[in-house]
């Protein structure tokens, strides 16, 4: 049969170069710039992030469609698959691995992929929510909630494994959005104390999850703007709600805010609280855009202080073309865990392939 | 010269592409279900292989081809590459990393991939040989036998590395496939206890192959069915021989049939013994199709009590298009090594891109 | 926004792949073969590098080009991703991973890739840069030299992470390359005792650069033949200068010579130095061409003995097709480091696809 294996693999060579025409998209991202932080010296680094993906639509009639995209995250400064802290690499396909299928039902994908609120809020973040710390996404914009804190350590913190992942079609600009994560153990989590102690963690390394992780939004989009309502818990019954929205004040002008609340009373006393907002604006001019955003966090107990991050940002993109753009970004941040006040300066480029 | 260089990126651009279309093909399945484990809490998996495959084949004339295949295989549920034992990665192309040439004498290709044993005999096993434990392929269909002992931690138990890989052409049905592994030894391979102590293990760490590995596979191929022999020789010597055939008792019915018998005599006293058979049946209905098979596996000392393994498994699967199905299974497994009686339920999608 | 995701996704099925067409470019070598080494056993391995790479240009318009480069690089014989020493696994775009643009100003890069040094120094060499020890290009034809001995363990040895391109048009046969790299610090690098002591090294582990890593190369190229000259200093200051040249003496033969010094005073006491030479000859006979080189390297310190490598090597290679050849080679290297007297003998098959 290895004969026919190879026949096949002839057969293969035009019938799969066939299906790559019809269903395999490679496509990508390449974001590399200079970055200086207040405490580190220059250093070449990313702004938005880095991708190479394969992805597919299959027609398979009545109007049903099967889909699937694997997508890679690299670092293009050292060539290494994205990493987490520590520099922990992260998963392959840390942007996504899901396959499923369309219709009038709406879509559903079983795998790994950014949650119903991650997903959905992006857009009502002034910098499109790429995760340079110039920007607001990765902190600010979600009040410092983990939707993955029983993942394997450096893993992503804006994604559930093991998941099922729904999306409604749109009615009159109103769509839902549905994730559910299984109880599944992480290989190479951590433990977290939170209210037991190091020698009795409340969650050892390699814990399930204590009740199913889920996330859901809901969006309405209309010619004027767009308005979002989510709600997320995550393994270790961590909550978040956020209601976010943008209104196009012109075609050129975006105002948008967004407001976060997180509630980590089943991991810490005092019911320990997280609360966030950000505004932020978009202005077009010509080929350029201007982004710009303020946000402050708060976290704490509530019956005592809450500690407080502000943040400030004002970023330049130019576009070269319609897949390149160069950029520009400053960016200030005072809190209590980082330098009192650290200043974030970006040079860089982005190209879309 | 990096002018040139560019010059021959540009080229290449379009040179490059010309040998994409004419060479390299994209193919590869993404296989996601729920999948419930008596002892385990519902979990996101997979049935199928995972893979992303790159290949190409190039007529270099006068009947010769040049042939090469890179198969990355991964996780759907998490996006890592593909996991063994312990959430151990595997290698990159754990499918196959194979080059090789085609003519008038077969197919020789080099590098690493399954043995022709395991590559033969999946055709004959009721799953058609997906990993998942409600098939037969990982453990009845080849008595508890790996192919690769020696080699790193977590990595394959199927395949060789460091191997050439012959495949004569079919004369009137007739194949014979070869493969033949060196004795290199591979990072990261655990020590192996076998015939030595704890303190003077029989394979250290590291260690060379005491003989080098081979799997020979010959089969006949006609209208009504097909028959397999096979032998092989792994890296500490373990010897496993199979039968095993199909008959197309209607063009609906597929009959199969496998028997294996592993010697692990040269690292375990009493010329440990491991025995196993397979019975299974596919029958097609339109686009459904059942899966179903029975076997049993038997190890120990010949001299004293074999352990028995028991596993009955069911399967349907439901063609949406050429590319894409749905499935859901029924397993049991009896045994000593696991759960005494273990119930695996399985409902997933199949997409092939 | 999921639906419109969802229809990016749809059109970007066929814009991506219109994209894809018109800039992504998959590209690579499979290089695989039968290697005996004087004190190891038969092994599988590679002559050439081995790579799965994804380019693309887009004309951008008024001169301008956006590029970028996306290389990965594995090992054949296992399927893993490319090993350095002791089997650490190389980062997944180990060949390179950079983007930049292009035009009347020459091409500026960011990223991680081969030094301008490195870049321009292989088409100097008889076995033009192939990494296998039958080769010069990783040990005399550096004399020993490594670019990146603060990066992560097992990385690569002539490469800038962290890195800015530079190289100018050609100009009637001259250019200019340089590079220049960051002093960011790499996760994972090894401490360097260097000119302290086991209880303080010269540079701890993690440690950033001294001073910024620099490579510059001038070249030209004329119808006669090229010549280079390159100077290098690396994270840890050791120093690399070069000279190389090349005539065609004939349309057939082409006749090549090396010249390098390292000063690695830096690091070491006695300004300890090394310095190599290398003289070879390719010969184009129809399909096929012979490969010849010798050289010397000779480490130490300059009032003391320096310890002398020799290396003789001869190769023979046979296009199948302008994509495909096969080759042949052999190779004795003497030195204070190796089996005093090494002998290699290499025979396999590389594809281009």
């Amino acid at each position: 049969m290895k004969k026919s294996l190879v026949a096949l693999a002839i057969l293969g060579a035009s019938a799969g170069f066939a299906q790559a025409q019809s269903s395999v998209v490679i496509y990508g991202t390449v974001d590399a710039g200079m970055i200086k932080r207040t405490d580190q010296s220059l250093a070449i680094g990313k702004r938005a992030n880095n991708t190479l993906g394969f992805k597919g639509v299959e027609d398979i009639g009545s109007g049903l469609k099967a889909l699937f995209q694997l997508e890679i995250r690299y670092e293009p400064d050292s060539g290494t698959i994205e990493q987490g802290a520590n520099g922990v690499q992260r998963p392959l396909f840390q942007g996504q691995s899901r396959v499923g299928l369309q219709g009038a039902f709406g879509m559903v994908r079983l795998g790994r992929g950014l949650t119903a609120f991650q997903e959905s809020s992006t857009q009502f973040e002034p910098f499109h929510g790429v995760p340079s710390p110039a920007g607001f996404q990765t902190d600010l914009m979600v009040a410092g909630y983990t939707s993955d804190p029983l993942g394997s350590v450096g893993n992503s913190t804006n994604r559930f494994n093991n998941a099922l992942f729904y999306n409604s079609n749109v009615y009159n600009g109103f769509q839902i959005n549905a994730t559910v994560g299984t109880k599944e153990a992480s290989t190479g989590s951590a433990a977290i104390v939170g209210r037991g102690s190091l020698a009795n963690p409340q969650y050892r390394a390699g814990s399930e999850a204590s009740a199913n992780p889920y996330s859901v939004s809901a969006t309405y989009t209309g010619a004027a703007g767009s308005l979002m309502l989510a709600a997320e818990r995550n393994a270790v019954e961590s909550r978040l709600l956020s209601i976010a929205g943008y209104v196009m004040a012109t075609p050129e002008l975006k105002l948008m805010a967004t407001r976060v609340q997180q509630d980590r009373g089943h991991t810490l006393f005092n019911s320990e609280e997280a609360r966030s907002w950000v505004v932020g604006a978009n202005y077009k001019m010509g080929q350029g855009k201007i982004l710009a955003g303020y946000g402050q966090k708060n976290q704490g107990a509530l019956n005592q202080g809450m500690q407080k991050t502000k943040q400030m940002s004002i970023g330049y993109e130019y576009s070269l073309s319609p897949r390149t753009y160069v950029y520009a970004d400053a960016s200030n941040k005072k809190g209590p865990t980082i330098p009192s006040s650290m200043n974030i300066y970006a040079l860089g480029v982005n190209h879309a392939f």
